[in-house]
């Protein structure tokens, strides 16, 4: 691929404020002149959008993790051929909410370790390669904090997108950690934020942190 | 698991006749006292319902080999824990119209070696582990035979599951080819049947052998 634009990440457990800081930093970004393109995982695509809405609606139990991975890969690969590939060679950048390391926070981190690492990582080099974000910007709250927010927003969805909000409580303090492991191992990738504060002066930040990482002025 | 009942497995191309031969072979055991369960792939659980649909309708190019293997796997997976090995425990037979040969058949020879056949293992380790069926029966036609009377079937159908059947004839032959290679790799567990036969005529072979391999009386 002859990649020209630049890939972005936004990462973080439920109700963190992905979907509203990803845009933001979209509308920021146009006005400095960048082409920007907003996606997002699962659902990215049109039939992306289909595969969203059988894993993130429903009873928790109804597909164990291994099954949710392959599903995960599935509408990531669908995702990156039609959509994200094609974009980044045309110059655009693509901003993402979620990515590869939400797989691996949910299905290792979340379901405590019951499926193997490594099976996460084939998944990755079958679907994706060696292409990796240009950056991933991870939003980081205190569970207890961001499940009450998500399941607010739900309450005016059609749709209510609340599989993952019924699991218990150590799930989602599991995820936070998981999330916090794969930055450290991840530094030059990752840039944490504190999520638990004003939407404005997140998004400064964010904002701030982008132009001085991609030199725009 | 422990397993009491037995897996098998019917594959062939478009229009072989193995729902048909599914059911028949079906209530054939049943009379013989043995209780069945009769099952499909993709879409042999709820959650697969709708991966089937993602899966065979639509336009030919929407996914690529790799998205499709990683969701028949998904759709497999499901499908394994939350019905066959269940029902294999309970001593009931899994009669499964098509099953992970389909994978290969479609996936590697039917796109002309375009992915990694170890990449498959790979999934079907993942997914499945070392569990096999415990028969296969290959129902073998000239794909022109088998693809008009799939095209006839359908034209009666309310969602027209005809996605595969777009595709060149190549396509069709290497599928058919690769579905021999599979059983030439794996003669112990394969048998193969001529589908261009009267419907009862083949009935009465297959429930010969059945009850021959099994020692039914």
């Amino acid at each position: 691929m002859n990649k020209k634009g630049y890939f972005i990440t936004f990462e973080g457990g439920e109700g963190t404020g992905k979907s509203t800081q990803i845009k933001l930093l979209a509308d920021f970004l146009e006005k400095k002149g960048v082409v920007t393109v907003l996606t997002k995982e699962p659902g990215g695509t049109e039939v992306g959008q289909d595969l969203r809405k059988i894993l993130v609606t429903g009873e928790p139990d109804k597909m164990d993790a291994v099954a949710e991975a392959l599903l995960y890969y599935a509408d990531r690969r669908i995702h990156m051929t039609k959509k994200v590939w094609p974009a980044l060679e045309q110059g655009k950048w693509v901003l993402s909410d979620r990515f590869a390391d939400s797989t691996v926070a949910y299905q290792y981190y979340g379901y405590n370790k019951k499926i193997d690492k490594s099976i996460l990582q084939d998944l990755y080099n079958l679907a994706v390669g060696d292409f990796k974000p240009d950056l991933t910007i991870l939003l980081d709250i205190d569970p207890q904090i961001g499940l009450s927010r998500s399941i607010k927003k739900a309450q005016g969805m059609q749709v209510k997108e609340l599989r993952h909000e019924g699991r218990e409580m150590a799930f989602h303090q599991n995820l936070r950690e998981g999330f916090l492991e794969i930055a450290k191992e991840n530094p030059d990738r990752f840039a944490i934020f504190d999520a638990n504060q004003e939407i404005l002066s997140l998004h400064t930040q964010i904002a701030d942190y982008v132009m001085k990482r991609f030199g725009l002025i």
